[in-house]
Formats: structure tokens, sequence, C-alpha cells
């Protein structure tokens, strides 16, 4: 594995875990007053549309990322909707 | 530009654009307190990478891209702090 494909590698890694405290902080908090709606429906959007993009180059790491931060994404427009 | 190209590109647009309405509603209510304090360091972290991986791959769309979130989450980071 060459440094460029490592650093690729954990790039991927924090961007798509990042989004796991967010969900749980609002899971346990029940608060989502300040979360934007619209940043989670374009991010799921743009995420979905990365997923495709995954599928069509065949690349498996852009679409198990993806794949979890949109599970991770749509779980928060499900609590937004919720919790308002 | 083949179908591919252009949808990666959306993508991109997509989780790019997304964190403007997160950064305008948050800079707008002066409320962060539902915001993952983590979340804003992981991203900026994982996007701080993305263009350092970027710029190694020569890759213009992802340094553009990741330049532009990096600044949003910096911002959002900034307010985190601000505003608890």
């Amino acid at each position: 594995m060459n440094h460029i494909y490592a650093i690729g590698i954990i790039a991927a890694i924090l961007t798509t875990t990042a989004f796991f405290p967010q969900v749980i902080k609002v899971h346990l908090s029940k608060h989502t007053r300040d979360i934007s709606m619209l940043m989670c429906v374009l991010l799921a959007a743009g995420v979905l549309l990365w997923i495709i993009y995954g599928l069509l180059r065949n690349s498996h790491p852009i679409i198990v990322a993806n794949s979890i931060t949109f599970a991770l994404t749509m779980y928060l427009i499900y609590l937004k909707m919720k919790y308002g």
C-alpha cells in the first residue's frame, strides 16, 4: 500500500466516522433544533450519488464508506423529523 | 464528459454545499448546542487529509471541494467554541 492510498483510506475513515458522534449525541439528547434539515437532505442525496458513482466505478472503498454515511444521515433525518 | 464523471461531480457539489445551510443556520441562530464538536473535529481532520490526498494525486475537484468543506467546518468549530 503506497502512502497516497493510505492517506485516502484514513481520510475516508475520518469523514465517515465523523457522523457517529453526531447521531449518538442526538439519539441520546432527543434534541435536533440546531441541526439543519437541508444539510441532512443534501448530504443524503450527495452520498447516495457517491454510492452510485462507486458502483459504476466498481470502487469498494467509496461504496462502503458512503453506505455507512448514508445510513447515518438517513437516521439523522428520521431523528430530525421525530424531534423537530 | 462521461456519465460516471458527471455523477461524481454532482455528488461532490451536493456533499460540499450541504454544509452551507448548517453554517448559515448556526450563524443566524447563535445556537450550537445540538451540534457535536467531535463530529466537527473528525470532519475537519478527514477533509484536511482529503486535501492532502488531492494535492498528491493532483486532483483539482478533490482539492477544491474539500477546501470549501474545510473552511465551512473550521467556521462551524469557531461558532461551536463561541456559543457552546
